[in-house]
């Protein structure tokens, strides 16, 4: 069985303007808002308009071009760049393809001379072919990580999978990274159910994932993030494939809150643990997890959801919004380069020694 | 160090009316709900205006109370009652403290005669018995789960301690099961803080739990329940403490959904793990967690909040309210009558021999 799945992009480059698919107001709206500013860009990724590492990556390297574009009308160059770099660098902190994305686009403006080059056109090139370059990856991971899937499987058998958070088109390029796993292994007829953890506090599983999967048209439960140890327990799921927003050079992982969690319980269970991320999430500088800045968020985001309050106001909180799973519980980490099986610093090492 | 603890009774009888804190509009509102017959409690019972295992047991007792009066001005008995009886029961699966307090009920007023008897008298004193009891019981179990923790601790130290749901005054008869052994525990000065897991999808850890401990000026510390494990894995507590629904004869406890991964999380950690649940939860007519009936809610509380979508509308759910811990994982449950460790059918069958 071959199933046929649509496709999207959360970021879309329009009339020297960027467009982003509000992320905040899904799924009850589908809002597209226009930047034309990269400080209006940095204030959209601090603030959620778009997230999901490899997307906030992408809609950095767009967020230099509005930068270019600025530059130009003002006659000014390097030190308003960099200065935006930095405005834009500022916005979140734990997501390496942000600061990838944003040094790709600084090593290429460098070279260039705004007195002779079209210099927008070749920013918003770049730019484009970080996008482009981001949905491949998520295809070849896609194919890779459905493979493995599938050695695990009788013939013509398929099997439940669990998901955490929203690793989606709308956390990407398109198309997804773990999600994109998914999507292909659903092409392929090897999935029987995808759960879907909610993924308080921002609610990514319900609000993004959940609307994604519905809207490609594959079959999607949506469970509370606390009920995927009894997920387990039924024999329900038989991977748990999540994203990434850094990899140590160790292997450890750096994603949503509750993704450690999910490692830990499918340790016990006997479920198999993947990993899908580009190579732009690698950060080779970090020797472990232990080093990888880990962002807390506002109170506001466990005191209220709409505006109403769903704990007492003026409660303490510890609302840390990524946790790091040790690579020691992760049984492969998926790139657009193949499969790192039982991660450690030599199996990552070696993976970015393939040519 | 002692701290003197503020407490109360979500539960009231007051002139032939039961009064319930509605908990389903907490901590925005303290709104209290009057009911006069047997089936406005069922419903308030279904509809979750009051919930916890021990509280559902206290007003299902009331309830049978309000069947009386109802029975007596209509000049019917048993017949009446038994059918009231049969309403109560049918009002929420899990809990098997219901099923208990009614048979207690149902005992006492089979060998009653409306003809000579004053029943209601005979019925109320009995439901205050049942409530009475629940609120000794607690203190009990308090005091012995506090034992247990300071076990652990050099002199003079205090520590963290993770709970889930609500298991305190709100879900009892006052004091609380596992608040209560943290009542008890920082009112020995053993408490450094109270992680509290929001415990989706009905919010008990943030809107009751956190509102709870806040008005009886206990540390609290709000969190994702997906945060639990990076608490553990940071050594940020050394204790889950958790109430149950229904405890099997092997030691097995049905808990809010989210017990089971705690205890899987905290095993893997050298967390330890105790259950405090009254005489009353254990069902000994089931031989192990596998048999216990395990409620599934509805999707609504998953897919809106405060009447906003947080999901897509037709999206497939899955609602477990309640999970299965096994005995294995459980270091130790405490009742009002002391301590079992290691939890198994010997065990408890001891506990239970004791006098």
């Amino acid at each position: 069985m071959m199933n046929v799945i649509e496709e999207f992009s959360p970021i879309r480059w329009c009339e020297g303007a960027l467009r982003l698919l509000d992320q905040r107001v899904l799924p009850a709206e589908e809002n597209w808002l226009s930047y034309t500013t990269p400080s209006e860009v940095a204030d959209a990724i601090a603030q959620m308009v778009v997230r999901g590492a490899p997307a906030i990556g992408i809609t950095a390297a767009y967020g230099m071009v509005l930068s270019v574009q600025q530059a130009v009308a003002q006659g000014v160059w390097m030190e308003a760049l960099q200065a935006d770099r930095e405005c834009l660098a500022a916005s979140r902190p734990t997501a390496v393809n942000l600061f990838w994305a944003l040094d790709r686009m600084m090593g290429l403006l460098a070279g260039l001379n705004p007195q002779q080059d079209d210099v927008v056109a070749c920013a918003l090139r770049e730019a484009q072919q970080i996008h482009e370059e981001d949905v491949r990856a998520n295809r070849q991971m896609g194919a890779y990580g459905a493979e493995r899937i599938a050695q695990q499987l009788e013939g013509g058998e398929s099997c439940g999978l669990l998901t955490h958070c929203n690793t989606g088109a709308l956390a990407t390029g398109g198309y997804g990274t773990a999600l994109g796993v998914l999507r292909s292994a659903y092409a392929q007829g090897w999935v029987a159910r995808i759960y879907a953890d909610e993924t308080r506090p921002w609610l990514q599983g319900a609000r993004l994932t959940a609307w994604e999967l519905l809207r490609s048209g594959l079959p999607v439960t949506l469970n509370a993030d606390a009920a995927a140890a009894t997920l387990m327990a039924q024999g329900k799921v038989r991977w748990v494939v999540v994203g990434a927003d850094r990899i140590a050079a160790n292997g450890d992982v750096a994603n949503k809150i509750g993704t450690y969690s999910l490692a830990v319980l499918a340790r016990h269970h006997g479920v198999r643990f993947m990993v899908a991320a580009p190579l732009s999430t690698f950060d080779l500088d970090v020797s472990s997890g232990q080093d990888i800045p880990i962002e807390t968020r506002g109170a506001e985001e466990l005191l209220r959801w709409g505006g109403q309050p769903v704990a007492p106001e003026r409660c303490d909180t510890y609302n840390p919004v990524f946790d790091v799973t040790p690579a020691a519980l992760i049984d492969c980490i998926v790139t657009e380069r193949g499969v790192i099986d039982c991660p450690s610093l030599e199996q990552v090492q070696a993976h970015f020694r393939q040519v």
